[in-house]
């Protein structure tokens, strides 16, 4: 059992809390029973397991990848407030972007919580693949894989260039639709199509310019009361699952 | 100029970070310039604007109504990471309930984010009101104010027993929704009505089953993929543009 915050192992676990550390060993924390065992279902290659020594492990990690700790290193380790006691390193998964039939481009985004949920969004309304774009929090950061639920284990999450993506989804006979106030049909008018995707902007600046230059369709939500906007993640969602019911009219 | 913590003034207000001062008084804060710019648009009482010594007080702000304070009694009361160096104390509007066209009911949400998303869709997608009941998260919390972006000033969002709210809405002859999983039909598949009321339920164990009882109708979003579930505030978020859609149908 390691008992000190010294320890070598330690130390560099705690690196993966900085993007840095992450892309350098293409590893990344999770945290908590549920995560866990979703990256295990979904065949994600978990590294180590670390468990406070007050828990029991899981029965299908091997003993092998098991490392107790003392609380004292759990807690020095753990980035929730509550942790559950167990955590584990997975590997990364270097997905290529093939699109298929529903995609969702974030550019921008910087709040983690919002990355993670519409990650989580576009699983439930049956997306194949999440694009995210230079300027967004990193998807491997704690907050934005707790938000997801263990949804980005379930579907393709891909950081990429939009441009480069919107390319692709053009080569693939995909209808790009991009979000944004002017010149915007409101989103109930929306062209249906059996290959779509959907770009969602930044918090405040919305979606870049020339990734609107390069959609089939712009949209809006309309605003009926007095709110100034809505939260991007809102948004993306209220967009996927409308998106998703046109085309079951198909 | 106020440059102690300990000064009585400054002791009152730290009182209000927690529910029982806010009770206690009938006032609450709200930080930053664009909340204290909505609550004077919307003409709520501001009490008390506490400014930091390097910041101009607004101009609306009647000077009796200002305290300048130092960088260190600001920083004593602020509540966010990077404080813009103004809050306000403002006293609570006890809105009774009147029953309109379109009303979202909350039972027993937790996270304060999740309950001030809400009431801002609920005002984008123009509802009337909101109804927050019991075991739900105050209000008047600090980030719920935060999430709602102003919302909170702009629609009716009153904290009230549900049970009570569902038999005066029944009176004014509004059809009631849940949110559940069994029983529950499609969400595309909801009846309209002009006058409807939504209740979606806590973050685990959903809506209450008195209340579902008491509804008009059992409503859910199908899940696609292999998300378990949707967050709440992303679940009624899609049910209240739908509903507000069709209505403009009708």
């Amino acid at each position: 059992m390691i008992t000190s915050v010294q320890n070598e192992q330690i130390k560099r676990m705690k690196q993966l809390h900085q993007r840095k550390g992450r892309t350098q060993t293409g590893t990344f924390i999770i945290e908590g029973e549920h995560l866990i065992e979703e990256a295990h279902a979904a065949n994600w290659d978990i590294h180590t397991v670390v468990v406070r020594e007050d828990i029991a492990a899981p029965h299908y990690i091997l003993d092998t990848h098991i490392i107790r700790v003392s609380e004292h290193v759990f807690a020095s380790i753990a980035q929730t407030n509550n942790p559950q006691g167990i955590l584990a390193v997975v590997a990364m998964k270097k997905d290529t972007f093939r699109p298929r039939s529903l995609t969702l481009m974030i550019d921008a985004v910087q709040d983690p919580g919002n990355i993670g949920t519409m990650i989580r969004t576009a699983d439930a309304a049956g997306f194949d693949a999440v694009i995210v774009g230079k300027g967004s929090v990193d998807i491997y950061n704690d907050k934005v894989i707790r938000a997801t639920q263990g949804s980005i284990f379930h579907i393709d999450v891909i950081q990429m260039n939009i441009a480069d993506a919107i390319e692709m989804l053009c080569e693939n006979h995909t209808k790009v639709i991009a979000t944004a106030l002017e010149g915007a049909v409101d989103y109930t008018e929306m062209d249906v199509h059996e290959n779509m995707a959907l770009i969602v902007g930044n918090e405040g600046a919305g979606v870049e310019q020339s990734f609107i230059d390069a959609s089939d369709q712009i949209v809006k939500i309309p605003i009926y009361g007095q709110a100034e906007s809505l939260n991007v993640s809102i948004a993306a969602s209220i967009l996927m699952y409308d998106m998703k019911r046109k085309i079951a009219t198909l």
